[in-house]
């Protein structure tokens, strides 16, 4: 196969950063080298097929996006990004892998769902991906189920506090799953937020006329999402399982998660980068455009856009500094505006939940370094390496190093990303929820498994590209 | 220079561990590669000078004691390792690098105090060293020094809130350091004990004719570490200085640093192997021998050791999972029984404080690997790379990287360590504190800057091999 | 009506004691005056019909206990003191007001619930009594009548996080009963165990095969009560009504009652006196006599007793010092062995929950002023004042002013109290969870309502001198 | 004696209000009695010399201010309050007990010093009065003195962990005057701030030519609060002594006091009314009228004006409501501005420190109690009854009950008070920091005694009506 050197590029690991050589042969990487092109008598440069000139420029592990939602059916549509459209657009935003949700549904068999998913991508993706599995009805055959799921390559399952009647697990249902969790190794992944509560707000809310988008962030209160997290946490003490927490978004449930790893437990958290960007009253409650008091809808996602004059951004940035959260996800799960954010007009309860973030997450991230809320190092450690020990892909992805996966990405600092439908957007939506946004670098060069995929502004794979991914157990384990 | 190829060796880095061959050439690291000799062509085996063969090993960054005091008067005799034996003990315990303090006594100038340490060091050691500076009379002068520090390569300096008439600095003195630090970047290390209450104590029990080590223990409160680490954190939270605190024992220090880094304070916290291993009753309490109730001298250090009932060994072994505790040092600063420790038979407080760690520490952390207590990442993490993160060696030392310092040590995790006087014990001790300890673990080979200095048991360096190394500032700070 | 006047004694408060004349006059307190039988020209002595003396004796209010089951239908049999027996014995312990639970079950309406408990306690009792009402059906309609229940004289109302199938809230349920309690300002009373997670562990139990009483402890974990209590307080969070915690026994729920009121909210906790004597391994687990492994079900109550090595106890003391705790009730709830208990052999799921007390308190609590656990009028505070503030009473009750009721207790402080079936025990049970247990004080004298239903050793009263008391909200409120 | 019936009124105590008369004979109380006037055939408003008709109004405990300091060498001058202006201030404003604080300065004997005060008071006093002894200077003569302070009816002292070369006592000093309070009982009262590190900041503002009062707030920062706050809690912790934290204005401090309580820590803390009511911003920064920017220095007190950006008064209000901070005295220090505080003009550091509110302390709680932030049975238990039993004069002060002084004040909760320089103001003052104050509430009648010493807007006592009062130990301790 290929050999290809990229050269005089700075490599960032979650400790550092170095000048750095890197050697790819085939699909992995052979060797990280000290700049200079003879090694031993030979003149790398001129042995490879292809040297990547990376000077100036950053040489980073290929983003790891541990929570997608391509085409998953809610609401009565489904994700508008699938397989093949969406993991495009990640890789156009250097992530080069993702981590999507295989879904069993209430009724349905856990190897049903799985199988389903597998069909769903196999074929389409433009980058590695694996799967986690969303388990909609803990019952004894899905608790089975689980207990095969590691072989699979799925190590690791989510489970609902939220949407009653949906996706819903009770305490009892929890409790059965964490055990086969805490016996197995699997990680147990949960959206934190007291559903049957919040279901309550909502139905008040509705008859109160209360409708517009904005009131979505109203019923979803941070008590509830503190709550929720809290009782996860004591569950999972109980049974001993660890924990991860998708899409933190209030500052009271960091301090949850906070106080568990004080005490020594295995808990851990994610948040995605709207909580550290948008706000309910800038975003949530906006007004100002052709859809009425309805343009709120892009921002309807669970947890909720948080008020801005509580704080939780200050809060989840400095979590991400102190390792009190440990990585960043989108949880995209894009809609459209037309026909299907739009279901929920005069009804915010019926707007499909979800922001399409994939492409965008490395870009918002190094725009964290260059406002100085998060160094170099830790940009790669929150974005790839935590997510690859999170989630047993370590070794393969999530660093640069002898035998991983070549999936790199030659970020440029001196470069600049204007975000928006009409400019760097590859995401299959109409609207942008980052429209505006301006970055202070550019992902120049994605490479997926040694294969250059984007590379001057240009998308130089092809659907199939990406091989479904098996992981191991946790390696983030205390 | 010569080059030297590492192979089949499993590389342990703070993320993680791969199987990795290691090319060192001349001082430096030049290449991580994918096992598998021929490279483009190139057999590298048969290309360098000599192949280390680790097949089964463990290739791990030497490690860094960032605490020791070769040679340190103190009590009216000086620590019984000189900079060339208790450097050499440290290079056969797999340390590669010392970062030790040099004194400003009172009435000193501080420029004197390091050119004093600069003279005792150079030309004698088995391996590199920098320096933290003690300022032990802060005062119009040596806070403009300190200003000047860092262009010495001196990133850090350290205070005592303890030893009144001898280091003690008193709040005021304090506050307009870390002011000076604030504004410098250099990183506060702080011996966080009230020393004068401490000192009433110490004259009660005296008073009382409580005269024996263990009443060392005694004086020494968990109250008075406590408290004092509280002290330091608000002090430095005033400034906004970073703050250091060295050789952690109480649990509820740890409380009080886990909680000002959840607030997001860039704070610190050392620990050391006695405190995770050794108690009040089973050490400084030991009454069992020839030396008769005084044989707990040995084991008489500041902060002390504390009792078991109350736990502190494993909250601090939590804390170092938890990354609320960053890295273990050994405070080493040795004293003999004969001539130096017995200076306090009759008085406890004239017993010299010290125990002698270095050449164990790697080893004794092992240990803790294999008794299931902190990862094998974990390891190398709070031994080597945060080390040198926290006082800005990284880059240079602390990581297996191309153009680092090839500090490397092979560690043969099928090895055995009997540590006592009579078996492994190289420093300069007429005891062991930690005699008896049996380590699941060996240190095989020592590579400092390129050149092997122990292997198969033999020591092959000669003093003078290690330099001084200019630090830059924290690469920790968030 | 008649007069009466307690001399020579020391009349206790919440704030401090003080010796005191009281005079009685009818159902009421006429005067509390300082020592000296002339007033103004008038012999008192003389001019009243009765003089108790009281010299070298307490005289505190009567005390009350706010959470018996006097009649409680569970598990097939119901609670083994009638109305009549149990305020019998109640009043022989110096109690003089219970509030026991009326009792909606699911599918009735709440008006008939507490309607059948006014039934059953109307002419039976021997003391006054209140109703708190439970709620085990939330919907629309009790929703409604909960709205009515403060004109009704009951001004507290109770749910179930436990209990599933049985009295079992969901969390939508209790939201919107808080919300109508946050209106009304009814006090909400929550049994905080989560119950759903908790009846997994108990099937699981039994199917290994675990079916001794001891294992009821086992299954009802710290972690479900503490994770039930703060879930409670953060629906009370949001809704902004006030939370009264029944029967906290674990300290890790302490903790959070402690955070919740150290930061504003209107939160309390009630503890009982067996999670401040008793244990999980000396009660539960004993196995010691002619019932064999069963006889642990003499301690079977939920929350259950919990493990001696957790130091509950000494959290609870500390508490109940603090105020972190503010009251201490019985959750009087009696079973015989034979014919009820005994449901439960070989299946500890079945063994009808509830220790009989209300006899017993005022004497158990003061063994914890003369162990130096309280003061003595910290005894009065927790027994009788705070019961009556926190539950509309007080000015009537828990406190000797003029105008209050003449509920009165003369307490002996050189007396001496055995506890046993065969001793003091009135209360309508075949063994005691307090057998043995020795006090070292004796209730001499009992008034209700200005009539002396128990002196000298002797039971003056008759069933249906207590009546029906109307309480007030909250007088307790932050 | 004189007998007087205080009739119709609401007599409020720290539980409760009831309807309930007043027999006072003599100078004490004789009897509380259920209103109306017949009594077992006596008519009683007939059978005494005087009756005051309280109808309509509260009859409450007169108040008690822990912390005064009349006549107060400080800076150069003295405060502007004799112990015959500054009682009788505070008798026009409902209290009727001061306890003053006898100094030992530096070298001095305590015994002098504490005579020196007694000479100051005696005979001069419009209402009752105890010392605090504070010790300037501790040594072993001062701990010896210590030792028989509860024998001379002083039952507290006050160490300062501020104003180094005045009052400063080190830890050293701290610790062993903590150990003689614990072996004896006497409260430790602490002025908890970190008066080293504040004089270097104090030292640095006025080299930078800030010289202004609010520079006086920017250098005692809350960290040197909350520090200094925590540094005794754990002096205390250590030795056993109970603690008495004064003028606590940072809302960190209170978290310090809280969480120790919440540990189970004999650790008490009083505020001010400055700190409820007043900002750093809106008072101490003052600079709109004659005293041009020196018209802050009005507001000059040590702990200083805390920022009302930073929510210390919400928190303070909460704390009280909670009992996290357990009583409100004034730290009644005044100065004039002519001469006495105009001493610091160009130099904060010279101002004299110090408030006077003496007389205003009753009415500004009381609005409080109008405003909702406490409750009215609260209102009574900070301002006299807590403080009674805090500092041992419970029962004899501080509630209303037979045998008590009759130090009773008639509150009128339909008056109205202006507080003002012309208006109530009686205190020795040229300006009021409260002017323009308007309460919703009056004092009508004040009772000293048996004495009514202020009554229909008339002064009817004269100096020397007060006496010197013994205390005994603490009646507050957990």
């Amino acid at each position: 196969m290929a050999t290809t050197l990229i050269t005089g590029g700075t490599v960032v690991s979650a400790t550092g950063a170095s000048a750095a050589d890197v050697l790819v042969d085939g699909e992995t990487i052979r060797a990280v080298l000290a700049p200079g092109s003879e090694l031993l008598g030979v003149d790398l440069a001129r042995s490879v097929d292809r040297v990547v000139d990376a000077t100036g420029k950053y040489v980073i592990p290929g983003g790891i996006d541990a929570h997608t939602h391509m085409e998953l059916p809610f609401g009565g549509t489904a994700a508008s990004d699938t397989f093949e459209t969406g993991t495009r657009a990640a890789a156009w935003g250097g992530t080069t892998t993702i981590i999507d949700f295989a879904v069993q549904t209430y009724g349905q068999r856990v190897e049903d769902g799985l199988a389903a998913w597998h069909e769903k991508a196999a074929g389409s993706c433009a980058i590695d991906y694996g799967f986690h599995q969303i388990v909609g009805d803990v019952n004894e055959a899905s608790l089975q189920a689980l207990r095969g799921l590691a072989d699979e390559g799925i190590s690791s399952y989510k489970l609902f506090m939220a949407y009653p009647g949906v996706f819903y697990s009770d305490d009892a249902q929890i409790l059965k799953a964490m055990q086969v969790a805490a016996d197995t190794g699997l990680m147990t992944m949960m959206h934190a937020e007291n559903g049957p509560a919040i279901d309550v707000l909502v139905q008040q809310l509705l008859a109160e006329g209360k409708t517009a988008p904005k009131y979505h962030g109203v019923a979803r209160a941070w008590q509830m999402e503190e709550e929720a997290t809290h009782r996860a946490i004591m569950l999972a003490n109980l049974t001993g399982a660890p924990l991860y927490v998708v899409h933190v978004s209030a500052k009271q449930a960091v301090a949850q998660l906070a106080s568990a790893r004080d005490a020594g437990q295995n808990v851990f958290g994610e948040t995605c980068p709207q909580y550290l960007y948008l706000s309910l009253e800038e975003q949530l409650a906006a007004s100002s455009d052709e859809w009425g008091e309805f343009e709120g809808a892009k921002w309807v996602c669970s947890t909720p856009l948080r008020s801005k004059h509580e704080h939780h951004q200050d809060e989840l940035w400095s979590a991400l500094r102190t390792n009190d959260i440990q990585m960043v996800s989108t949880d995209h799960c894009p809609f459209c505006m037309k026909d299907q954010k739009e279901l929920g007009r005069g009804d915010f309860s019926k707007i499909p939940n979800g922001i399409g973030s994939v492409e965008h997450r490395m870009d918002l991230l190094y725009q964290g370094v260059v406002d100085g809320q998060i160094s170099l190092e830790r940009w790669v450690e929150i974005t790839a390496t935590t997510p690859a020990r999170m989630f047993g892909l370590y070794g393969r992805k999530g660093v640069i190093q002898p035998g991983a996966d070549a999936d790199i990405v030659v970020y440029d600092p001196a470069g600049h990303t204007s975000i928006g439908v009409d400019k760097t957007h590859h995401m299959n939506m109409d609207h942008s929820a980052w429209e505006g946004f301006e970055i202070d670098g550019h992902v120049d060069t994605v490479m997926s498994r040694g294969r250059v995929v984007v590379d001057d502004a240009q998308y130089l794979g092809s659907p199939g590209d990406g091989s479904f991914v098996k992981r191991g157990l946790s390696q983030y384990l205390l």
